[in-house]
């Protein structure tokens, strides 16, 4: 493999997460499914906003927080996503490069504000997602630079990315890059419904050799092959996938391969706050590791590490520095 | 005492935070004195926020902290400071809204923007601020509605009000109305620096009988009474302030009346976060106690269960219901 400008860069949609905590019976009342991220219209975001509790405001965007994790452990990180030029987007920006991640994507001068995700987190730590896509839906082939991608040794996409319009087309125009430079192409699933709405195209994806590195939580790979027989699900994954990791929350996650299916335990945690970023924090670890050259269950440890910083606290980014904690933890030099 | 229909309501800066994990060293290379509140103009707010790490924007304000945490333990609660109709005040409107507190003073339609404070925590979980105070500047005796400080029972004021233009003379307005109407009229000194620029007016307050009720941390009594002997300033603080509350951070606090003098330890934390609203945390457990007529050690139990929520996680509003932590305890039925 030719030597690498970035570790990992991440496609996805660019947001702004704006966060509050809500009891079971706000979910009913507002015909939510919850642990589930649907897509709202303007209009639906502003009447939701009304109705929320209290808000915290913090960068955003499944792709986005996995590579703000993955250079908090000390990777070399890009990121490619759409935001408007407004003070959300400015935020968006200011963040993901303070986080010292490279971030050119011109924002968009005109058109729908920023997107942003509302996320209603219920007293279980369980939260509950209702995204606006706004710029995010813009995002464009002629946004993707070969440059990078081919300078990447890991280029990670968002499956939320099958949503927007134009973002699949700059998804593959990446992909095909990636590989034609003898780099690495990882895919999350993102979400169950998002699987839902995918699923064909999804599988595609990864029976044609186009993913080289799949991530699932269960309910994913559940609505990937339609069933609810978890071994029956990962019998399937394990002849669809070149590699896969699933996560299981408390249970950690299983490493599933042609030749073996490993278990790595997950950090035992005092007090679940808020698990969004969970999957996004633990693909932050395990890339960083791949990229590193470790092992796939030294890859997995540090991504569980990673996980259980994150749903200790409110929002989806770290609030320590994961290469620290994984010193501390002896799991980095 | 007449029925109230309130418990307590705050006056206050109406600040949205920003906050941003950052080093010693930036601190330095920014000429900032660690631990205190400075005050910036808009220019320096824009290159502060460019040379700044990733932020979380949360509603703050000392005061309204506060009272967002007195409303979290159950108090009727109410709030009066000035934002402008932009994006910021709308979210400081919608949070402090959603968090139950009655919230009327109309947004400015021009002038500044919405007062922000940009917040350096560093390794040790310390907080340096600087505030760029907005349209919080233009609070004005005006916006003092007399029926809502007779009704309630308690009435908070922030020492940062004696910065701003207009901001004290409606500070005092409230006072006098309070004591007319025979309610009880709380300060907090805010900050040691903003002690030092208003010193001998706070002297006058608490001297003069306007403040039945007296919060300070250890270096705003030291610089209140301008000694570094600890003994010195409670003495002098004894002969002055009908009652008085001196938090001492991980040495939890001292009541302090005419006849008496009380310890009250610190809930122990496992990992300080940021030390952003400890202070407006304990003040909301203790004001909330003594609107409810718990005797003063009782009602310091709540501030430092408080206190010790807060500082586990970033930002100065409480993440979880300070009622049920508080019923958890067994401090409250």
């Amino acid at each position: 493999m030719p030597a690498s400008r970035f570790d990992v860069l991440g496609i996805g949609n660019a947001i702004v997460d704006v966060i509050s905590r809500a009891e079971d019976d706000f979910l009913i009342g507002q015909q939510m499914r919850k642990g589930g991220m649907a897509l709202i219209d303007e209009a639906r975001a502003e009447t939701l906003y009304d109705a929320m509790g209290p808000t915290v405001e913090v960068s955003g965007g499944s792709a986005a927080n996995t590579i703000v994790g993955a250079a908090s452990f000390g990777a070399r990180a890009a990121f490619v996503g759409k935001v408007k030029n407004d003070g959300l987007g400015q935020v968006f920006t200011h963040d993901i490069r303070a986080a010292g991640v490279a971030f050119e994507t011109p924002p968009a001068a005109d058109g729908s504000s920023t997107g942003r995700c509302y996320i209603l987190v219920t007293p279980d730590g369980e939260r509950t997602l209702n995204t606006y896509l706004g710029a995010a839906q813009d995002l464009h082939p002629d946004d993707i630079d070969p440059q990078a991608i081919a300078d990447a040794a890991i280029t990670y996409l968002e499956g939320y990315l099958w949503d927007p319009r134009d973002a699949k087309d700059a998804f593959i125009k990446a992909a095909k890059i990636a590989h034609e430079t003898q780099r690495l192409v990882a895919l999350t699933l993102s979400d169950s419904f998002c699987v839902d709405r995918w699923r064909d195209e999804f599988l595609d994806l990864i029976r044609s050799g186009m993913v080289d590195l799949l991530f699932a939580n269960e309910a994913e790979l559940h609505s990937l092959y339609q069933t609810a027989d978890f071994d029956t699900a990962v019998g399937a994954l394990r002849a669809d996938a070149r590699l896969a990791v699933v996560t299981r929350s408390e249970k950690g996650c299983i490493i599933v391969s042609r030749e073996s299916t490993t278990g790595v335990h997950a950090v035992p945690v005092e007090r679940v706050v808020d698990t969004t970023g969970a999957g996004d924090l633990f693909a932050a670890g395990f890339l960083f590791g791949v990229a590193r050259g470790l092992a796939t269950e030294d890859a997995a440890r540090l991504g569980t590490l990673a996980a259980a910083e994150i749903i200790q606290h409110m929002g989806a980014r770290p609030e320590i520095s994961l290469k620290a904690l994984a010193q501390e933890n002896g799991f980095l030099d």
